[in-house]
């Protein structure tokens, strides 16, 4: 368990005010104002990080990073110090964090430094690696599972990260903590539900962190802020002891699932390791408990790749067709064999459609109340989930059962599509666009189907609009939200990456195939 | 997909009349006469049998069957003309199968045959043995999936086995085939509801068979009938495919599992390894599809048992009360520990209750409107499970979601009995006695206990009911049913042996071990 400090940077990690001006939220975030503020992924020249924090937190992946603590390069105290320095310095630019642990956790790394100095082995297979954890991980009277498995892995986990008020919207915004703003452009949504953690990745408060996902929390922010977020298959990682803002109980809809984002699929693959290796079904009874498969098929490394090109109800911006392009080229470029499946999936408008009803299975409409009853105003982007004050038709235990079947009906025929085409991996967008503006995300559709049929996914940040470029792909179709390249300039781009269900360790094996080819 | 014969005896293989007086159902059912019948165990002395038909009948295990084909000692057509033929006479005596595939299966294994002679290699592990599987396997219009791995792995499926009117009973009894009657005595329950199968196996009719379990299908039958039943995790057998009673799209409730029935855990072992090796989640998207875990922890061969006793709404009839009594003397004088864990265990009468309520959760009461529309009458033993006929409460999604919080509680508790206890496995009743008179079983609440909690478990059969013996171990209390020890002498008693989610193979390989100290 953590002692919990309210204040979330150390007085003497504040940013001189001077430095701050150009940072701020617009002033009517629902409606941004049409000057783009500047990306804020260059952190402030102040001397509040010495050349050592820097050198540390500019690390590119944590598996590089997690030889150092047993080569003694740096030690898991000036690695914890280094990123709870630079977490403080981005939760002043962009309200990414809610919690910090800074004091115990620089006395939990000191530990760890003594433990390897004496016995010269590391405590687990993540010792002394700084992870951020998404808000909703409890440590108010007990750790959730997972918590005491990263801790026995040897984690530092030192700061936790912003939601939307009731997660269940992809604009990370609460009556508590604010707005988190995208690095990547002010007037842009950070995604959500996990938009804290995209927000502190993308600004390298953090090399490793934990999202959960429901119908895109891990992969929207990831895609937003640029950075690598894998969604695992229901059941592997533990959930338990999580908190939630819905219904006690809730069942037969989507699994919520916890999962990393970082900046690699190989830290995405060092995370799982260690977590299934972690014995997580000791911790919480609805976790299958199978440890790490290690993938037996290689070939000849030519992968199937699924294309999934777009849903209609969603016509892809013209950054992001461009993007999927580039990205369908350079596979086949290197010698994949890219198949179009588009028009064998079942309608993601029609899956979305039944996830939608399927979250809105909660007679007492718990998380809706708890803001009517708290006297708090809704956040705006709330009303493509709830409709607050409002008496919608009653749910049913027959609904139920017939949003289930329906929903069993789209993951046998989407099996019957990965065998019939012989699949290793689908390509597909998270979705229509590169990060958008604020309030205007609107619903998953993207990510959402992965959650219904529980396939395992990942995305993976491939390029940056640009308007110039995108033009090309304009289309006469009526975008959802209303395409605005002035506003999106420079935001990065994505694919996203999907595997067969419970097979994540193929999908990583997979990704790692496919990332290599795009950031060549 | 099978053609399918409503025959289900070849004329030839018909029981002389004067054979079988004695072996009638008792004229009102669900007033067993109080005269004992004859046990049917012992086949009645027709020619029917060749001898070399009772030598491949009377192999021990389908382990040793299987060596068989592959070193041509039989045939897989001897072998199945052998079961066709014993199946038929079983069926005469027990009404034990709805529907036989003589002639097409016979074809199958002269096929079999010759792929063996001409490659010199089985087509899989299952190559020319007979499956008995419950009706409810599918062969209407598509196979069931399970179905099509067997086939794969070269089972021959050669009859199907009789089921109760709705499946949500302990007594295998409906309107179209009758009553199974238990080969122990005919005036004792074959179990349910895959009492077809139960009957079959006892009667060596059948050497491997297929059941389905959602509180106890298959243990029941396996402790009623004197065989070996295993109810693996929910998850890694399919089950997509197979009919149900019910409601389609129920969900949140205790999901049903097909299984293994038989004569030995050996047996157990080689079906699910076909099957785990037959990649399940191709044809079953409800499948989590890890193969077949080897088992790594073997230590020095000594296990830690938990022992549950008794749940105070069932004490145990003496004649299961010294049954178990015996088997913990053996285990400990095999040198195993056993640890009392009843008094952590939850209330199973209150689980029993969770999960009565749960199976209740269909507001169209699918099941029992089939039997009111249809005008047939229920059988007795329903008045168990449905009130036909009248109204009850409705069920709702929040009573659904209440059910699930707490079934969520039992499982959390079971999971610290277990972590608290350090337990390799339980050792528990599966029933409070062995089998009782027709339409007597009642709840079976020391099965539905580890439905409830998805646990694997096994039935094994040990030692019989002896009014003689049993006495010492007549207690003053409220018997349910009542203790009739005339009625049940020298019907088989059993054990129940249960392991943890998931870890199938685990169970299996410690109940081997429990197994060789029970057949000492």
């Amino acid at each position: 368990m953590y002692s919990i400090f309210i204040s979330t940077t150390n007085i003497e990690w504040t940013i001189p005010a001077s430095l701050l001006t150009t940072l701020t939220t617009p002033s009517n975030p629902s409606n941004p104002s049409s000057t783009t503020p500047p990306p804020l992924t260059t952190l402030p020249q102040t001397t509040i990080l010495t050349p050592l924090d820097l050198k540390i937190t500019s690390t590119p992946t944590a598996t590089t990073l997690l030889t150092h603590p047993r080569t003694r390069k740096y030690t898991a105290e000036a690695v914890t110090t280094a990123f709870c320095k630079r977490a403080s310095l981005a939760q002043q630019l962009t309200h990414c964090l809610t919690e910090t642990f800074f004091p115990s956790v620089l006395a939990r790394a000191k530990a760890l430094d003594n433990h390897m100095a004496q016995t010269g082995e590391p405590i687990g297979p993540l010792h002394g690696l700084p992870i951020s954890l998404k808000d909703s991980f409890n440590p108010a009277d007990t750790n959730a599972a997972l918590v005491d498995i990263l801790l026995s892995a040897g984690a530092v986990l030192y700061a936790k990260t912003n939601i939307p008020q009731t997660m269940m919207t992809c604009d990370s915004v609460n009556n508590v903590f604010g707005r988190v703003l995208n690095p990547h452009g002010g007037n842009l949504t950070a995604g959500g539900s996990s938009g804290g953690e995209g927000a502190l990745l993308a600004l390298r408060g953090s090399i490793l962190g934990v999202g959960t996902d429901v119908a895109g929390s891990i992969r929207v922010p990831g895609l937003c802020c640029g950075v690598v977020g894998f969604k695992p298959s229901a059941g592997r990682v533990p959930y338990g002891g999580v908190a939630g803002s819905g219904r006690s109980g809730m069942v037969g809809g989507i699994p919520v699932v916890a999962g990393p984002m970082g900046h690699c699929v190989g830290d995405m693959e060092v995370w799982l390791r260690a977590v299934l290796g972690g014995r997580p079904e000791e911790g919480d009874a609805g976790v299958v408990g199978f440890p790490w498969q290690e993938v037996q098929e290689v070939g000849d490394g030519r992968l199937r790749v699924g294309l999934y090109v777009e849903d209609a109800s969603r016509p892809l911006h013209p950054n992001m067709r461009r993007t999927m392009k580039a990205a369908v080229g350079r596979l086949e470029g290197a010698g994949h064999t890219v198949v179009d499946i588009t028009e064998q999936v079942p309608s993601m408008a029609e899956a979305n459609a039944i996830a939608g009803r399927l979250f809105s299975m909660d007679p007492d409409r718990t998380a809706a109340k708890h803001i009517e009853r708290g006297g708090e105003p809704p956040i705006d982007s709330l009303a493509i989930t709830y409709t607050v004050g409002e008496s919608l038709p009653e749910p049913s235990l027959g609904e139920l059962y017939d949003l289930n079947v329906r929903k069993q009906g789209i993951m046998d025929r989407m099996r019957r599509v990965w065998l019939d085409n012989a699949l290793d991996v689908i390509i597909a967008p998270g979705y229509q666009s590169c990060a958008v503006p604020h309030d205007t995300y609107g619903m998953p559709v993207y990510t959402a189907f992965w959650s219904l049929v529980d396939y395992p996914a990942c995305v993976l940040p491939f390029g940056k609009a640009n308007a110039e470029l995108d033009r090309a792909e304009l289309r006469d179709v009526v975008y959802e939200p209303a395409y605005k390249p002035e506003e999106v300039e420079g935001a990065p781009c994505h694919v996203q990456l999907v595997g067969r269900r419970m097979k994540d360790e193929l999908l990583m094996q997979h990704a790692k195939i496919v990332e290599a080819v795009l950031r060549e």
